[in-house]
């Protein structure tokens, strides 16, 4: 069983997971990953292949096919390497000085297309709007039955990126806490919203930066696209529905073309403008409503989900993991200047 | 002039770097750096090369050299691309909605021996011993005379580390404001001795581990080198004087030399255990002492100052940028286990 350990004096935990139990020697240096040199059979995310996960929780998939049988378009599945296990969510136990929690919770991977080729970025809008829905269902399924404080939505794209394969996914973590992430933006909105704008800071924001045009890159009736004016790393992205909500688990199905053409178009960009950079793609939403309601009451006024996607470009280092602080040496305004061109999409 | 921006929401500050500001074309893949290849007629932290870098702000060398002349042993020079520039401590602006400073500090390189091949786990331990002794005197030297709020000392070492140059060196990043991080520690182990445990927390800790034992390292007379209890990386060490104090500046020169002894010991144990891996070196000590006697004062009886060893082994990913929190899959009995092994020292 993993276990969940809190720093005592920052307050940050951290996940042990023994599932994934490594030794020194699995350190060596790993092979990049080729897709084009990849042995599809033995990909485990390929139609065909299904028997190499775990049984499908979820799927999207041809009337007449079965589960975890070729013909489906997007399936999901438990992590066969899990971070977390299934389980209710664990109390909170100490152990002298120290905290700590079973490291119960959910783990599960949304694997894109059957097509192992087939990035993201070349998905019709149609397919992605799909893998959106896909998302916001699981969300809910979890928050609902499994009783989680928070859902974690998240692609890593490329090696540079964490990803360990090559066919498209993107994984959910449900964590029986509320990341400290989280906590931070859902208190440094609160506290504006009381304090001193009267309203949602993101929805404030998001006016601003539709009024100057300098960090704006895209933008469509429901959905922004921008380099944020304290932007962490070069070309780094989020998206907005202009729509306020703290819930992503709330978008409408229309929504979801509308997101879809805007990731797209922020995927596109990165693609062309930055040779095909590895990336990771964040949800930000706020946590699990029943547990937001009595924390944060009033959150649906002041909290505003997105999305970040960190184009992986530099590395973070020591000056980074000891202040906290980033360096960045692209100012937003240049990736914006950059990122703004019109491209030509590729479906 | 660089700029330091705000995060609105979170709080968070980024430095925003226009002298190493880059475009697009900047970013294709690094070559790796090994330094048996490398052209050591370019390097610019080598003997010989001095009129590479800026003129030197300090250096051991021997007596009838003159400054930025061969005969150094260790050499500190401004960083020729600093992420901050010299100047007073500037105050803080807004912009509409956003705030944002100058980016004033300090940025210097310490060069830590004229051989370019010579890793900080190869030296002698009485030079690595004078390199933590130059680390005080420049802490010193920019706290008196810069005032500025807190000094950064951190070592990338490898590429995966963010090193663009393999000649061995450290880095010293003086900012106006006080990190985020380093306030996360200083509340919370306030937060502990105030209301809990009544003396430092740090302290406390270090008694228990070495009562246990299962994640002790090394030890010798005044240093202590485990592994956290919450570590966030495989094989993640922790390097703390027995001695309890807030100030790093205020370690003695017998002390320099157990310090040595304890990041010999733990450097030569990572290369020894782990294939050489890069890793992150990274200080943490109170800010300037005329900023934290004001702002919190009794910090020399809570907070205690310590080092970080960040071997690069497992990619930051999605789930820890969107959550804050890290999945570790080696538990840090674990790593003690291969660390703790007796090794042969090289010198």
């Amino acid at each position: 069983m993993p276990e969940l350990r809190k720093d005592i004096v920052t307050g940050r935990w951290v996940i042990i997971s023994t599932e994934r139990s490594k030794r020194p020697d699995d350190f060596r240096p790993q092979q990049v990953i080729n897709p084009d040199k990849e042995n599809l059979v033995f990909c485990p995310f390929c139609s065909g292949n299904e028997a190499k996960t775990p049984p499908e929780v979820f799927a999207i998939r041809e009337n007449d096919s079965s589960p975890d049988q070729p013909g489906w378009k997007i399936r999901v599945v438990p992590n066969k390497f899990p971070a977390l296990q299934p389980g209710p969510p664990p109390p909170k136990k100490t152990k002298r000085l120290y905290q700590w929690m079973e490291g119960v919770g959910v783990h599960e991977v949304i694997i894109e297309t059957p097509d192992h080729k087939q990035e993201m970025s070349d998905l019709p809008e149609e397919h992605l709007a799909q893998i959106l829905q896909v998302f916001r269902l699981r969300t809910i399924e979890i928050e609902e039955h499994f009783h989680h404080q928070y859902v974690q939505i998240f692609k890593n794209k490329g090696k540079e990126a964490g990803a360990s394969l090559s066919h498209p996914h993107s994984q959910l973590i449900a964590t029986p806490i509320v990341p400290k992430r989280i906590k931070e933006e859902i208190y440094g909105a609160e506290r504006l919203f009381r304090n001193q704008i009267r309203e949602c800071v993101f929805c404030q924001m998001i006016k601003e930066e539709q009024v100057s045009g300098e960090r704006l890159v895209f933008q469509n009736d429901q959905f922004v696209v921008l380099t944020p004016y304290a932007s962490r790393f070069p070309f780094e992205m989020a998206i907005f529905p202009l729509n306020h909500s703290a819930y992503f688990r709330k978008i409408s199905d229309q929504e979801t073309f509308q997101l879809a053409k805007a990731i797209k178009q922020a995927l596109s960009r990165l693609k062309t403008q930055l040779s095909d950079p590895s990336y990771n793609l964040v949800f930000h939403q706020a946590p699990n409503p029943k547990v937001s309601e009595k924390a944060w009451p009033g959150i649906d006024r002041y909290y505003h989900w997105h999305l970040e996607l960190l184009p992986i470009l530099t590395k973070v280092a020591g000056f980074e993991l000891g202040t906290g602080y980033y360096i960045n040496p692209v100012p937003p305004e240049v990736s914006a200047e950059y990122l703004k061109k019109e491209i030509q999409l590729k479906s």
